[in-house]
């Protein structure tokens, strides 16, 4: 344990900005960890990235969400008055009103067009396969369903991969990280959001093996960000309304309830968009925000269902809360015995197993994208591949079923497929591809015994479970929600038949829809290791309370099972983007190490009242790139070190070099406006970058009085403060910056997020990653 | 604002200890506020207290939820292997699920007895009446079921009022107040359990207008607190297990899990529990803790379902997952519209506005009682005499009552009263009061159309409001939730039955059943005020989400107009209290206030090698009774001021003190053992007080040395943090204490509980509630 020593070089560094470092030639695995190229991988793809899950980037900034309280937020405070708090308060809950109206909308809006395409889509195909049949050219079906599969999915890649990567998958681990305190560029914006939501239709239209709902929770949260902002930089305007919100701390708590609210709409799970909130992004409990939260998540799910509703000329019929219907579980169907619970408990086992087989195999092919297909042509044309191999595999599988199930008068099936079976009857193959996903999950959860036979599903499990592994990671705007709980649903539906053809008392294991729900369940959970939230999700998406213990230990077993193996596949991709992610708590046997050990020393101090040269060169240094300094006073004479008297931030530095607030400027221009929140808050959160600032020779000479707007009071630890006492700090608070000070209140270091981000416990104890620079 | 001056003249001091302080003469109301004299109010009723809750008691103690890091507890965690941390982690998972089993347990325990005890009262009660309604003279009737009320309510009263007073009522707000970090004694003792348990099953059968449900939280909070510690003091039974866990930190962790335990066995609702927890009881998110707190609470509704089912011989039959069930609201019965929106929202209001009427006539009674009922035999009396008018009461309206209705085949009243109706009919007002409330409010939300009368049910409410408002705050341990959905639910049914009448499309407003739920859910929220797990609590006890929006909004609707009136009643109760309680986040206008205006100075210092006698002294002095000491050392030469350089609490150094931890033993006596942390945890929580421990003259004249034992690195504050900067950190750490320091770090003050707990925002801004001693 002793042997964890610092690595790195440039340790010196506070918190990194997001200008551009330059280029250094490429030290993969090197011990040494020099500087590692990597563009940003937002952006356009790196060229080569070093396959490492074992690095942190400094590219990374982080958020604020610690207030920034300094004189003038101190000041505007003090003028404000209990009404004027009030209306703060009032403005919150209707902002998070709108957000969740909106993302019900959007979810509205995307569940039709997906219903319209696909339904258009299916019929075509349908038609001409009903034409071929008997004639003998089914070839040109294939061709037929291949290219209408290929032709949506291309045009879902290309906006992704050409106008914002960053739309690509479900956009949760984005959201985890913005939550989490990571400034992840460009994850909020209106483009973003255009491309997310246009992009989802064309891949679930496109037959891709996704679903529908994990870009919800990403379009909520960039829907939140951009309403609780009063204005759109996108669209250059400002509606000059929730100024007071433009700060991290505050957009955060909208963000949070535009991921619940996303949640909510998606799962018809309020409850379970609150907790998914809280799970990711909560440090600091907070009543208020989450009721809001809550309130948001209601509002979505309410909008959804009151707008499908109308759709489905039902007006009033709130039954369909979430994009996702598991359907009614009727209890007495859907009974468990306490001797199934061990059962139960296995398939969580094996949903472990396979979800850790599962990023196991998307870890080497995200590896594999980084390093050959990282061109946008390159990825429009993987896309449209896999599409067309979706379409051929189902279609092989669907042709060479013997499956024939009898076609009732109950039949829920919208697009049956007769093929080869006798008059009357269906392909039940057909059923589980031909369709999409959410209802096969359904399908699976609720058709009747003896719907499917064993070989069915045990092919259908295979392919999809290969082909939706493909599919996660291609630049196509996806979750992998409904891919989990489908290949789920199909092999606990296997098992369940397969229980039941065992016993001879079958009435017992009667309803292999039961196992189905299991299956997805741990199929779910072994793939992305959520647990309260997935849990609650889960069962308010069943609408049953008494399923709560089972899915509660399925999602238990298969988390503890899966982290055995492998990370979560949202955590592996997190880690893959080597992002300065905090978790919960410290790892556990972190007690050996002090504040002295973790911090960055030494830190760039700028003095209370500091010489304008000084400021521009500190903050053009690239090669340091600090966002966070202390701000010291010098005390009676100059032999005692500065004393620790505030903390100032590179973008509060830009704004006052933009407004050029020079003390010679403030005695002789005394008419000049004094510099007031607003300025700081116009800026935000596009900070202009250093190099943007003109500042003459003269200016240079310049003083500047950091007095008012450095924050005079920030949060400080002593050396010898233990790391899970200095982690239990920081995460709480959200902090950016936590000074490390001696006995006599000097500054001897600064804490920052991959300070402490960088511990892990690993296969041999405590193991510290590596920095790599951008 | 700026008028906010300290107007106590004992500010100096840390934190209060639990020793008694000595009597002083009343001063009631002087605006001096010196101290005031008040007994331990838990322990015997004071004789006279000053009825303002303008005050903040100084008695109470609080909490350590900040781990003491010092160089025992590093050494330990260093010498812990990652297996070790595993194992902690099991056992904690152990002690969850076997808190959830335990919970479930004396749920069914309560349920069962409650059910055979008050079935017998019923049956014996109406073979009595059915006897005497055709001889004439049901006055013996009346006389016999005022009795058997009375007797059982003795009983139940006897043991609150004589044995354990802290038993009375629901526990919430203790439990509230606990997980806040306020120690109230003896809130979590075996005695109170055993008290609590056997005075809910008596106050039940009693016929009083309580519910079971509330105590079983606090049944919960017990169980949890016991078992995690591994030992019962009471029991003098030490099983040596689970020692890690013997500090407040982690006992708050498990005493969470019981509350959320005890809130999912009372209303079936999990995930209720787990936000119950979260609401009253979090400041610092942990996702693991939450997780496991959800698995206590699901191990709890399911051991109590399984057993209920074996008990009602349906085993299996999982339809039962709390004391309470609310019954299957069918979606298509249950439907609403648009327009009924804004009804709801009219509903909450009067919910609310009633709630605050409870409240207000409560309030009144509360400080009515500590004047004049504080004898436990007076409490007794007050006890027996409720029930009888509960009993006499019922007896007169179901006399008089004139609302027969048809005895159908599928009558789900199990002792329908005849009385003077006609053969095969009932009287419907002994329906509502002539059950256990639990079944009464099932009735109430799913009796067809027609099954009560307006008149029966205005007087129902009007009488069952005001017993219920005498009921609460008896010397008998009992909920204030039942009754409260109970007179909900009447008037909302009430009001249901009259729309239907009033507009002409009857069949839009068929189900009255459904306007008795929201009524049911606006008095509730009315009342105690609880938002977010209530929402849930209503949500999962009525197993449909459709309506969680109308319930949310009620419960909205009701808090606004509550608050406007009147406090939650909870809230009241502590207030009345005068704990110290620390809401989520500081008062809106506290910007004004820095922490030198807050804390209290100056603060009584150790040095780091201080003499006994200093120390027992200081320990000594009753008018201070510091809890916590930061400790000093003085650098190169005398003229500089000591430098803080560590915290030590009161219950430390009275172990050490206990174990003559004394620099000249250490050197003479060498084989003398070292001091571990385990020495401090067979102390805890019951240290013995200073006046305990001998120390001799000679003994005065030694060096204690704190190095090792004191936390190195306490939370500080500069002077000038603003009063909401202070908070968070307080709050979101669980601090007890948290250091002022000046520029050289030089301890300048000490912030505490109380000190942060004395700002509000009152009808005048904000204000500052005056300390009383004890």
């Amino acid at each position: 344990m002793a042997n964890i020593t610092k690595k790195v070089s440039w340790s010196s560094r506070g918190d990194e900005s997001g200008a551009a470092g330059e280029e250094t030639p490429l030290l993969n695995g090197s011990e040494q960890s020099r500087p590692l190229r990597q563009q940003d991988s937002a952006r356009g793809r790196p060229k080569e990235i070093p396959h490492n899950e074992k690095l942190l980037s400094l590219k990374f900034e982080s958020l604020d969400y610690d207030n920034i309280e300094n004189q003038l937020f101190l000041e505007e405070e003090r003028r404000m008055s209990f009404m004027a708090f009030r209306c703060l308060e009032i403005s919150r809950w209707v902002i998070c009103g709108l957000i969740g109206f909106l993302t019900g909308l959007i979810a509205c809006f995307i569940d039709i067009m997906v219903e319209q395409l696909a339904g258009l889509k299916y019929r075509l195909i349908k038609e001409n396969i009903v034409k071929f049949t008997e004639a003998g050219g089914l070839s040109i079906s294939l061709l037929l369903w291949a290219a209408l599969n290929s032709f949506c999915v291309m045009f879902g890649a290309i906006i992704v991969a050409f106008f914002e990567p960053i739309a690509a998958g479900s956009g949760i681990p984005q959201i985890k990280c913005f939550l989490n305190g990571v400034k992840i560029p460009r994850v909020v914006r209106l483009k973003t959001l255009v491309v997310k939501v246009v992009g989802v239709i064309f891949s679930v239209v496109g037959g891709l093996a996704v679903g529908k709902e994990g870009p919800m929770i990403h379009s909520g949260a960039v829907l939140a960000a951009g309403v609780s902002q009063g204005r759109s930089t996108s669209l250059k305007k400002d509606f000059k309304i929730f100024e007071y919100f433009r700060r991290d701390t505050e957009k955060r708590d909208f963000v949070s309830a535009g991921a619940a609210a996303g949640v909510s709409a998606a799962f018809g799970a309020p409850v379970g968009g609150v907790l998914f909130s809280l799970e990711e992004g909560a440090s600091f409990w907070n009543q208020m925000l989450t009721w809001r939260i809550f309130f948001a998540s209601m509002i979505s799910t309410f909008t959804l269902n009151f707008f499908l509703s109308i759709y489905e000329n039902k007006p009033g019929d709130l039954s369909n809360p979430g994009l996702i219907n598991f359907g009614r579980f009727e209890s007495e169907a859907m009974e468990y015995n306490l001797y199934e619970i061990p059962l139960f408990i296995a398939m969580g086992a094996i949903g472990g197993g396979l979800g850790a087989f599962f990023n196991f195999l998307n870890y080497w092919l995200t590896i594999f994208r980084i390093r050959y297909v990282h061109r946008p042509c390159l990825q429009v044309i993987e896309a449209m591949l896999v599409a067309a191999v979706n379409a051929t595999v189902a279609f092989i599988l669907i042709y060479f079923s013997t499956d024939c199930q009898p076609l009732g008068p109950d039949q829920s099936e919208e697009y049956p497929l007769q093929l080869f079976c006798a008059d009357g009857e269906f392909n039940a193959m057909a059923t589980t591809f031909f369709n999409t996903p959410e209802k096969s999950v359904r399908s699976l959860f609720h058709n009747p015994t003896g719907t499917y036979n064993s070989l069915t599903l045990g092919l259908f499990t295979v392919t999809y479970f290969f082909l939706a592994c493909w599919t996660y990671g291609l630049a196509v705007s996806a979750g992998v929600f409904i891919p989990s709980l489908l290949i789920g649903a199909a092999w606990g539906r296997l098992c369940g038949i397969l229980l039941a053809s065992t016993t001879s008392t079958a009435s017992m294991w009667a309803d292999p829809g039961k196992y189905a729900l299991i299956g997805a369940a741990a199929q779910l959970g072994g793939i992305v290791r959520m647990t309260l939230s997935l849990t609650v999700i889960m069962m308010e998406a069943t609408g049953n309370v008494t399923y709560g213990l089972p899915i509660m230990l399925v999602l238990m077993t298969a988390k503890i099972v899966g982290d055995y193996f492998q990370e979560g596949l949202y955590d592996l991709h997190i880690k893959l983007g080597s992002v300065p992610f905090l978790h919960g708590e410290a790892p556990a046997t972190s007690h050996w190490l002090t504040a002295r050990e973790v911090m960055s020393s030494p830190v760039t101090c700028l003095n209370r009242i500091e010489k304008v040269g000084t400021i521009v060169d500190t903050l053009s240094n690239t090669s340091t790139n600090h966002n966070g300094f202390p701000v010291v006073v010098q005390v009676s004479g100059d032999d005692e070190p500065a004393k620790l008297c505030g903390l100032i931030l590179r973008s509060q530095l830009i704004v006052l070099l933009k407004h050029k607030v020079f003390v010679e400027l403030a005695r002789s221009r005394l008419t000049q406006r004094k510099l007031q929140l607003k300025d700081f808050r116009d800026a935000y959160p596009r900070f202009p970058p250093i190099q943007s600032i003109h500042v003459s020779q003269d200016e240079r000479e310049c003083m500047m009085d950091l007095t008012e707007f450095m924050n005079p009071t920030p949060y400080t630890v002593p050396q010898d403060t233990s790391l899970p006492r200095v982690f239990k700090l920081f995460r709480a608070l959200g902090l950016r910056h936590l000074v490390v000070v001696d006995d006599d209140n000097r500054v001897v270091g600064l804490v920052t997020r991959k300070d402490l981000a960088r511990y892990h416990v690993g296969k041999h104890g405590l193991e510290e990653l590596l920095l790599a620079q951008t």
